[in-house]
């Protein structure tokens, strides 16, 4: 069975546990997952034994090209026609994701469906995407290995007197010349105070001696993202109160991966992590969750923060992102892209993790 | 009275047209535009008497500097907390924009709104925002300046063997170099024949001699975008067909923008330019609009294209870029931001328009 014929069969498991016979998909990342297409513009309609993509013209090759396995509907009115379709296979109703349907389009398609109703369902195709097969383990670990390289290469460019936005823009044509498509979201560079910023947009500051700089990144591969951050001091030995801070966010960084593991909880590996900055005294400055599920999307589940309800998995990349963020003097936040295997955690974003000097 | 006070007084306007004495607003760049507030998360209430801005920590100082007129209130649940504040106001129904509100969303909202009543409202800010005030248009204008100086800084750089990729992420480092805080949208690089590929997605395919260079681009400014394309011959004379549909696009661009003027209609100007390409006999290799409003997104009203029901009026930045493509040999666009002023059209995208080489 191919990767995506059985992704549809689990998705028509979550189907018949929630009594949905019929399930209209909208979100453009499910479409991708469930049926290979990657156009931007399309919806799934998922029957119990078939699978219709609807797109516009503009997508008409590719989406044979891509989703051979489902009937393809060529239309501007994509769940228009879907329902129109469902209709005439029989079935009554459709259920969709509130989340992936604005009260517009709800309304539009309930206006026009007929005799089909379209009722929210609570069918999850996130959660089906979390646990990743081979050919998207390998995919992802090529966008981390490709954000790395690129890394390397712009430790050797940066100088002092560089502003933030060029320093991202550098690092992004590198990605692009180790082989990435584009980045996987909008680089993070942040120079002195500013990187007491988690996440500040890059600015024209030039960065100088003695500033910590902060670069949170990833490269995208094949629709799969990476994500990394490193932070270095610019151009001088680095000040005790910034080797102070790099240190304890390394060691719960260090912590928060030792602790991951298959059904511990988001909550336990955060609390892990956390523990080391709590006890150093610098809990107050810490104030986000320590990671999130990446793959076809930057953020997905699972979350792991104090909050958090999600499970670690095996084959389930995510990150571990600690950080200390010292108003207006400086911020350190040391991130890897990791995934628990059965012979342990493997480190995607396998970059140095001290307190390097650039510049 | 400032800028976005002038915005809420007209937004004041719809809402009473409507009978809807309030207003929820969760379109982040009507956000932006009626609070001047530019974070990532955040929703307004419109009161007849009232602005108010949730938002979550993480913005707060952001909000009270940006937003100074609005009442702050910040949550982790911003709808939630500004029905709570309308009941407070004794309003008993709060209208929204249906495109912009999901059904998770309104679901939510409903089941906690206790005696507020969260309704669909036609009232329409992206139709407000069309017409610019002299900051936007300032804003615009530089977001094409520097489209304009990092372009003529590429075609220097273009050599015969670069790939797509790179010349994109080139692009997109000249104009951060040049002032621009990041790209406008993902940019179009499309060298032989997939420059007949109208979004076309940039790859690794090396440019060669002979072939025609699409490039679909624009710096960010302020939130303001910019929408600039020229197509180039690569390192070579160009051949018959390359001038000829290059010459032909180019004299259809001129038509289309004489033709602008405030009052005429949409449908209108897009059949001046294409009654050009029609006549040439290329009419079945030109598929899209003629262009598109362009301001705090790079899409928006009006568009100009067969079936548009929108009108040109005075002051509203737009696109003016016809195109042929001829399939898997080559395809020409070329692309303006322009504005109707009150004594003609100023091109604010002013790069030569001829089929220059490069490379």
């Amino acid at each position: 069975m191919s990767a995506v014929a059985s992704r549809v069969e689990r998705l028509r498991e979550l189907m018949a546990a929630a009594g949905t016979p019929a399930m209209l998909i909208t979100d453009l990342t499910d479409v991708r997952y469930l049926a290979g297409f990657s156009g931007s513009n399309g919806a799934l309609l998922v029957l119990e034994d078939e699978v219709v993509l609807a797109t516009d013209g503009r997508y008409r090759l590719q989406a044979q090209r891509e989703a051979p396995g489902a009937t393809l509907v060529v239309t501007r009115q994509l769940i228009h026609e879907l329902l129109t379709h469902a209709a005439q296979r029989g079935v009554a109703r459709v259920g969709f994701a509130p989340a992936a349907l604005t009260v517009a389009a709800w309304q539009g398609a309930t206006a026009e469906s007929g005799d089909v109703v379209l009722a929210p369902a609570d069918v999850n195709v996130s959660g089906l995407r979390a646990v990743k097969d081979d050919d998207e383990l390998s995919d992802v670990r090529e966008a981390c290995a490709i954000s790395v390289r690129a890394l390397e290469r712009l430790t050797d460019e940066i100088r002092v007197g560089m502003g933030e936005i060029e320093i991202a823009r550098r690092l992004e044509l590198l990605m692009g010349l180790e082989g990435a498509p584009d980045r996987s979201f909008d680089s993070i560079v942040a120079g002195g105070p500013h990187s007491a910023i988690p996440h500040h947009q890059p600015t024209d500051r030039p960065i100088a001696a003695g500033d910590l700089l902060k670069i949170d990144f990833g490269a995208l591969f094949e629709g799969y993202h990476a994500d990394c951050t490193r932070t270095f001091v610019v151009a001088a030995d680095p000040a005790d109160w910034q080797v102070q801070i790099h240190g304890v966010v390394a060691e719960a960084q260090r912590a928060g991966i030792e602790a991951l593991a298959p059904g511990v909880s988001g909550r336990d590996v955060d609390a892990v992590a956390r523990a080391v900055i709590d006890d150093a005294g610098f809990g107050q400055y810490y104030g986000h969750g320590l990671g999130h599920g990446v793959g076809l999307e930057i953020h997905e589940v699972p979350f792991l923060g104090p909050t958090s309800t999600n499970t670690v998995e095996a084959r389930v990349p995510l990150t571990v992102e600690p950080g200390i963020y010292l108003p207006d003097r400086g911020g350190v936040r040391i991130e890897d892209t990791v995934v628990v295997l059965d012979d342990g955690v493997e480190i995607l974003t396998d970059f140095p993790r001290d307190l390097a000097r650039v510049g």
